[in-house]
């Protein structure tokens, strides 16, 4: 008598949910992968499609080719709305809206974190964050958009404004995208405008504690603070953003507050975990962390349902901090875990192997930090390239993205710099009456100007 | 005493405005380029970036990059409202919605053409046109959205619908973009999918003339459909398609109609000037045809106003095809006229040189036609392959899709899969109580089935 096989569904396809679904590629169950978008993102480069380096499809391949290979896998475009954790059943919604229900074995959920403004979800609105492949493409058109806006500016003042560029959050990605919009200022556009001095842009970048790129040690939050500054960055540490508005933001660093004005304002500063850890918690008793992640046990399950695993950027275990390398290295130890129990074997506590940070400051510019090893300048950067270009999912990738590089390194250009209407939807606003769609981030007034005796008809 | 430079204001900077300012960057005079977009596009790649092959930069370089060496043009992003004819002014609306007055010695109008609907504009919302980088990324989500759609579909003649997918329009564009389709379908997908098989999408082609690629004649037109029929693209000419719906389309041929259930529908059959010519008809006396082209004088310009151009698909002239090729001619004819004036030359009526015509079949089978050449097969695709990176713009774009072609023609894979939920900005319905947006496009209702005690709270 054969029974039917171990049904795993697998909830959001980012580095956790893809590093597990690979790791049962050979094993005797069926898979689901279930995500509302149809590609894996490789958050760490997300920064340069941000910054028109790179293409959306360099570092968001589909998760249905990338898996295509192995037919024990299925991938579903569908959004998780519930778990019914006794029945064993999540319900997700496809993308039209009807409601389908998938029952499990075993359960990974890895629906990762989004942005937090601490309680500012206003704040959104004038500063996107860093998440999704949306957001780079928003901060695209606001960045290119603001030295177009600069352009056509006659008011000196509203000209500087345009021409200042806000970066709120000094890790990784904040340091990373403030060292492109400075190569962009710098570099890049340095010959594009003939009104205005692209390099005299002010790029400020504020972060809340004592020093840049905290986490890399002493040496290398200096050398990453120094590269910056080589390129005009504005550091400010120990420095609060209180407020953003379309125009500007207000910062307050020791007793007094201070207003700045800046057209583009990018949000790195906090996370927030997804929804899901909090549905997961309510359906099972576990607990939430401050930053709504979802408390898990040492072999990454949640308390009473050791079918249920909850991994990466959404889970709370010791000090685990939020990057790829854990949510991969769990989504491995999570199917590892399912095919050991199937095989009757005892199965272990996840057990984080720490493979080092790095970051990029500028072209030819990088801080790694790898065990004891700590690297900065050019030869950083080639550790830094080697290991993108190694880590980048898929061979075609690799080899579309070499090129783009050249271009970039070498021929200091951006092969990506469209912009499109459609590129800032959250900030759009139709005009109702001539159906003309205004770019409200670019709006000198809220509402914008009506066209009067002067339109067509 | 030295006199002010001649002024020349260039509306549109697609292939008419783009050859134009280029013929002006060496002429003793200022140039000030205006578009609503801040790029140029090489149009007849678009089917590439609908179907995965290209990214958007690709083929849709920043006009100020391209432009950058020339010190005598300034690159505005704006959109023109008015034209003062008398005065020698044209209005322009700055992003943001604040107008601007432009005074021109000379003006240059080449504001193209957008799709036609013939007067059934209600079509666009459910058969997208392939006119811009917008279009393209909309029709990239809808035709790539279909398969996942059919993918999730239980019910028999609904997952047919999504796998039927509508060309209306047997041009260069409509046949590369089923061909497109149908290489997705047979080659790239096959593999991709667990309850389908992508192989069996029907894709229909339909033309209300008696052949496809009429243009090209009797030989290249038939070795033209040969190619699609080989693909398993269902060819239907004097067939007009009277109807366009959410779910399918109703097509009349000899004297009967037909309605067929298809998700996907590409509107490639007819193009209608810019609005800026009848704004510019109104302002000078001058006609427009039934395309709403204004008819020029043989030197381009419209009656009585020497100074003033009108040049590329927005205009009519002869019996000229709206190709980019004439629009290129007439932008560098325009340029010169202006310059031959300035240095007291005799000026020119403008004489179209055919330059021919080519349109991609599938992978290796392209149909070329140039004077008495007449290529198709693998032959017509190297000559395809050759002149497009010949005329791609700019060293750097060529370089980055010389790996994307032979990702896409030898690895048979397509580096641009990325849909996000942006890209159909125009078909999104904003479910105002939840704030989710719904993919209207792949919506199964009209209204999308209201999530109730499922959902999170």
């Amino acid at each position: 008598m054969s029974s039917d096989p171990h049904r795993v569904v697998i909830v959001g396809g980012g580095f956790g949910g893809l590093f597990a679904a690979q790791a049962l590629r050979r094993a005797p169950v069926e898979v689901t992968l279930v995500d509302r978008l149809n590609h894996h993102l490789f958050q760490p480069l997300l920064y340069q499609v941000a910054t028109g380096i790179l293409s959306e499809g360099e570092i968001a391949p589909p998760l249905r080719g990338v898996l295509h290979r192995h037919q024990n896998i299925e991938v579903e475009l569908a959004e998780v709305t519930k778990f019914d954790l006794d029945g064993r059943t999540v319900t997700v919604m496809r993308p039209d809206g009807v409601f389908l229900e998938r029952p499990y074995d075993s359960l990974i959920v890895a629906a990762g974190a989004g942005q937090s403004y601490f309680g500012h979800d206003e704040f959104s609105r004038w500063a996107p964050g860093m998440k999704t492949i949306n957001d780079a493409l928003e901060l695209r058109g606001r960045i290119l958009g603001a030295f177009e806006m600069a352009e056509l500016e006659a008011d000196p003042e509203r000209r500087k404004g345009w021409l200042t560029f806000v970066v709120v959050g000094g890790g990784p990605t904040g340091v990373e995208i403030a060292g492109q919009i400075a190569e962009l200022s710098r570099r890049v556009l340095k010959d594009d405008f003939r009104e205005i001095d692209s390099r005299s842009a002010r790029i400020l970048l504020f972060d809340g504690g004592k020093e840049v790129l905290a986490g890399f040690g002493d040496h290398l939050s200096a050398k990453g603070a120094q590269g910056l500054e080589h390129l005009g960055v504005e550091i400010h540490t120990e420095s609060i953003v209180t407020s953003v508005d379309r125009t500007g933001v207000v910062v307050k660093s020791g007793g007094t507050e201070q207003r700045i004005e800046a057209g583009t304002k990018v949000w790195a500063a906090g996370v927030q975990a997804s929804p899901l850890a909090k549905l997961l918690a309510d359906g099972s008793g576990a607990e939430c962390d401050r930053a709504g992640r979802i408390k898990v046990l040492p072999d990454c399950t949640i308390p009473g349902h050791p079918e249920v695993f909850a991994i990466g950027d959404m889970m709370a275990m010791d000090d685990l901090p939020g990057v790829a390398e854990v949510a991969m290295q769990q989504g491995i130890h999570a199917s590892s875990t399912i095919k050991r129990r199937l095989s009757g074997k005892e199965t272990k506590h996840f057990r984080y192997r720490d493979l080092g940070s790095m970051a990029t400051i500028s072209r030819f510019r990088a801080v790694v930090s790898f065990k004891k090893i700590r690297l900065s300048g050019f030869l950083g950067w080639l550790v830094w390239v080697f290991v993108h270009l190694a880590f980048l999912t898929g061979f075609k990738n690799r080899l579309a993205t070499i090129p783009r590089w050249a271009i970039t390194f070498i021929g200091n250009s951006r092969p990506e710099r469209t912009i499109t209407m459609q590129q800032i939807i959250g900030r759009v606003a139709i005009d109702e009456a001539g159906g003309r769609p205004y770019l409200l981030s670019l709006a000198s007034d809220d509402e914008p100007q009506k066209p009067e005796d002067e339109t067509p008809e």
